[in-house]
Formats: C-alpha cells, structure tokens, sequence
C-alpha cells in the first residue's frame, strides 16, 4: 500500500508508491546527446581562464598555470559582482538587481567527466576549494546565501563538454528553500530544545533501514520522504550550521564518502545525470543592527543532497510541491548499499 | 543587466537574465521519443475503460460507449479511494496512508494528442468535467486538495499513447506549495484589504507589457517572476477562489482562451512539451469544529498555470527554488502575442 510520507523539516509531503514499485537498476538513459566529449572543443583545457583562486596538489595556492582545482568566474554568470546593489519598488512587484557571484570550480585540469572517477586526493581539494570561495563571500554584507551545486550530464542541467565542474552561486537574498528549511529546523528546535538533523542521524542509526554508507564523520542515507529515486542525503554526524567550520579537518572522510555514492551511482544506476548541492547556514546571522536574529547555530545542520535525475517533474509536481517517488527509499538504500568494491 | 524579481504571492525570488537573452523560437525540442502515436497501441481508444463520468455532445451524462469526454480512475493509481484514511506517527517521522482519488479525464474519443488540436466545444466538456470531478471529491472529508493538471509530451512527464488526457488527484493535506500561496494571498489581503490577484489583474492591465491574450473574463500574462520560458498564468477577471463556482457561466471563453494560447505554444514554439495546472482553493473551508478557518473567500483567487518544458531544472533551481529564466517575461508576452491567426 502506498504511503504519504511528510518531510520533517519543510513539511513536504510525498507519495511512496510501493505498489507501483519498479525493480532499480532498469532505467532508460536520457544522458549524453548534446554532449561534447572531445578535449579538444573543450574550453576549460585551454588554460585561458584566469583563476580567481587556485591550489596545487600539496593544498597550496597555486599560479594560472599549475593548479590542480581552481576557480573562475562563470563565463555567462547569472549574477555579477560589478554590479551595485539596487533594490527597487516597481508598483506591486520588488525587485534587486542581478547582484551576486556565479563562479565555476574546475575539479580537474584533466578532461575528465564525471567526479565519480577522480582519486579522493583530487576531491579533497574539490572540496577545500568550495572552503576558501565560501569564506570569500562573507566579506560581501550583500550577499545572503551561497550554493554550491553541480550538474552532471545533460538531464541534471549540464551545458558541459564534459568536464568536472561545479558551480557556486551567491544571492543577496536566502531562497525560498533555504528560508523553509531553516524555518523548519528552527521551529523544532523551539519545541523539542534538539537540532532535527542530529535526531534524524540518530533516529536512522537505529533504524538502519535507509543507511547508504557510513563513515566515522558522515552518514548517507535515503531520506525517509525522498522526493526522487535513489536520493541521498549525506549528513555530518557532528552537529554545525555551516560548511565553512563543520568541514575543517573532515575533508578526506567526506571526499571519501562521497566518491563513494558517486561511484555507486555510476556503476549501479548506468551512469546517470545527477545533482548534488550543500546546504549550509546563510552567510550572515546578524541583522543590520548587529543583533543575533537567528538561532540558526543550535537549530540548524549543513549538509548535503545528491539526486539522480532518473525520471521527469510533471504537471503533479510543478503545481503542488508534492512528489511522486516510486520506489521506497528502504530499498533504493539497499540497492545502492549492496553495490560493491566501486 | 538581469534582475531579481520576487513572486508577490509565494515570496519566490527569481533571476530575470536579460544579458543571457536567447530569441525566442530557437530551441531544442525533446519532446516525443518514448511515445507511441499508433491509434491501435491506444488503451483509451479500445473503449474498455469503465467511466466514472462521462458527457455527451449536449452537456448530458453519457453511457460508457457514448461519451464525447470521460473520467476513469488512473489505471495506476498513485492515490486510492479503497484505502481507509490513517495518520500515523512512525518515530520521528509522520505517516498517512496513501488515501485519496487519481483519476484521468479522457479529453476526446479520437486518438488526438494535443489539447491545442481539439475544438472549442470539446474542450468546453472537458472544462464541465474537471467541475464535476471536483464537486465529488468535496463529498469525502478526508479529501484536502484536488489539483488537476495536464502532462503534454514526454518532456513534461507524459506516458501517453498520444491520446489527449488531463490528470485529476486528490490529496487528504494541502500541499506545500499550495499553503504558500494561500498564505502569501491571506497575509497581502490582511494588510491591504485587498486581493493581491485583483491588484496584480489591475497592475497587468494597467502596464500592458506581459498580456499575452485577453478575453471578456480572462486575462493571460507572462508573470512577473516567470519561473519557466513562455511561462503563463490565465487569470479570471473576476474575484473568486475557486474553480466550482468561478467557472460557471464562463465555459466557452475559458476554452477560447485556453485553446489559443496552446495553439500559440503549438505553432510559436514548435510543438513543445508542456504542463498546465488549476489552481483552486482547498476543498473544505472549515476546521474540524465548523468554524471557518480561513478568509479564502476573500483573499485566494482561483487561476491556471501554463508551462511549455523547453529548459531543463539544474541543480540550482533543485537546491535553492530559485528559478532562472533567461528571457525576460515582456519579451516572451510580446511574441507570443503576435502570434496571429492560430
């Protein structure tokens, strides 16, 4: 029988359409059909962007020629530092101008794909990268939020000739998601004096019905009202509301893990599109008076989402936010956790 | 420059790329590559599905064998009304059972696939069916929300065999995104007195820059904060939160409306994929007591959304439900209506 199943943090419902259960690992792969493989039309192995910031193999900053990961602007960014920041009243509508950043993070100077098929070295400094871009915009007292997201393969949005990239994005305003979330977070702490993710953490320890991986700093699983098939949410198990401090010293185990369930992806799933985003605290916990306006350090839990895009949003989802997801992520976690030696 | 628009209903905010500006008329089409057109393959053609309803040429009940449009229940249902409504709580996680209505309204009795290709007077009866379907789900209680929407092509998330089909489900919570317009709507009224889809009716009529099509009780309009390329959203001129009652009396200039701007999709961007979805108040107005819980009949405003799928939703938009849309909705309004002779 079917279960409606409720997010504990948005409030999300889902439908978990057991009886429409189909077996994983049959899937029709939509991948690759605008993709551009060769090195040679690919604009990031020319060595003509200059980095915003770059290191080398031993974590060191690194020169526009040496690097190993490095970051640039995007090269048709969705917001732009340049401009001033203006916002405006036009009759019953509010609107900002296109203030922000759009920079790309180039995970590899290799013409490899897939992050799935870096070494976890490369990955480590991936994700020490994200670190440094991240610090950078607290400077702004403009910016609000930053995402740190990547596509992969045409279906999850990718324009890429088949590069690694990530992508990060800093707003002067926190998204609709995010504000949600961190309502969602801050109304239970109020009620229950727990952070929501660490009872998640320990509530899917004892269950072990949606455990994906486990290392000693980080849990995958399959959240319990999964939106998508195969779903993973990678959470740290030690509580912190932001990326930039719950990171430090935690690189390699979560390059670890991560590569992992990329892996599993890869090999378990065809190669399939995905996304992957991180979700950490806004930028700035003060109001322009310089008081505290959140308690957003206790409530709430960066972490991470991953998501295949295996099947299509149709009308259902677009207009109500209600998901459809047709496999139970108990099994989706058991498919993904028998994949092994990736 | 691109701008930052905010959704005056939901809080929504979106990035109007007009620097990324791509003419309008160009663009990849997905659509079509999983669906079979074959009349002999077309379950809803073969006349064995058993109707919950279905109407005759003259607006009368029809037999099984008669019909001009029908409704059957989803022959895989998401939803059931067999199951015996259950609310559990399950540790940290709360449960209902999946309880509720999935039915498809079969839109003609020819195998043709695009609503856009049916007469105005058959789409009139598919109009007073979805009226119909809607006022049995108020009978049951347990029901909170009847969303019906329409996947057109394989883009938008259609499984059809080329038979014109809308989807009808009905759901025992109102859905997220539902809650947030209605809140967005009740919270304007509360300040201002009035409803934010009047003003915003008024505003659009007022600047002109994203009509796209108007009629005696409709008015079409590229919103705003347009989410999608060639967004629309059909808006009855007159006040009222819900379709049961808004509709009656305005049938055949709906289906006018509605007929031309899927054939302007149709003709101006290449047959695309598409959804679109109603948007109408929830079911019951009361709270368990008989009070009435909410001032919906004041401050909600019933409409529809119209979404031709010609992009792709990346990690971006996945992670922050922040849209980009890189034409700016004047620009997608001014070609659409010119658009003639459809």
């Amino acid at each position: 029988m079917p279960e409606l199943r409720k997010d504990p943090v948005i409030g999300r419902w889902v439908i978990i359409a057991t009886e429409r259960a189909r077996r994983p690992g049959n899937f029709v792969n939509e991948q690759d059909k605008y993709f551009l493989k060769d090195k040679k039309y690919c604009l990031h192995c020319q060595w003509k962007e200059i980095p915003l910031y770059a290191i080398k193999e031993n974590g060191r900053p690194a020169s526009s020629r040496n690097w190993k990961v490095c970051a640039v602007q995007a090269s048709s960014p969705f917001l732009k530092m340049e401009n001033i920041f203006d916002r405006q009243r036009k009759g019953l509508y509010d609107v900002i101008n296109g203030y922000g950043r759009h920079e790309v993070v180039i995970e590899t100077s290799d013409h490899v794909a897939n992050m799935a098929d870096l070494t976890t070295e490369q990955i480590i400094l991936v994700l020490k990268t994200y670190r440094v871009r991240l610090i950078e915009c607290k400077n702004d007292p403009h910016l609000q939020y930053v995402i740190i997201y990547k596509n992969y393969g045409w279906q999850a949005g990718a324009h890429s000739q088949g590069h690694a990239l990530s992508h990060m994005i800093a707003t002067p305003v926190n998204p609709l998601r995010v504000k949600e979330k961190l309502a969602g977070a801050r109304s239970y702490f109020k009620n229950e004096k727990r952070c929501i993710f660490c009872d998640l953490i320990r509530e899917e320890l004892q269950s072990r019905q949606r455990i994906v991986e486990e290392s000693e700093h980080f849990l995958a699983i399959t959240p319990f009202a999964a939106r998508f098939l195969f779903e993973v949410w990678l959470l740290p198990k030690s509580h912190h509301c932001d990326y930039i401090e719950g990171i430090e010293g935690k690189e390699k185990d979560l390059a670890e893990i991560l590569r992992n369930l990329l892996r599993k992806f890869k090999v378990g799933l065809d190669d399939p599109a995905y996304n992957f985003m991180i979700h950490t605290a806004p930028l700035h916990r003060y109001d322009p008076n310089g008081q505290k306006w959140q308690t957003i350090e206790q409530d709430y839990h960066w972490h991470m989402e991953l998501m295949p895009r295996l099947t299509r949003v149709a009308g259902f989802e677009k207009g109500t936010g209600f998901y459809i997801c047709s496999i139970p992520p108990e099994m989706t976690a058991e498919y993904l956790r028998e994949i092994k030696d990736v």
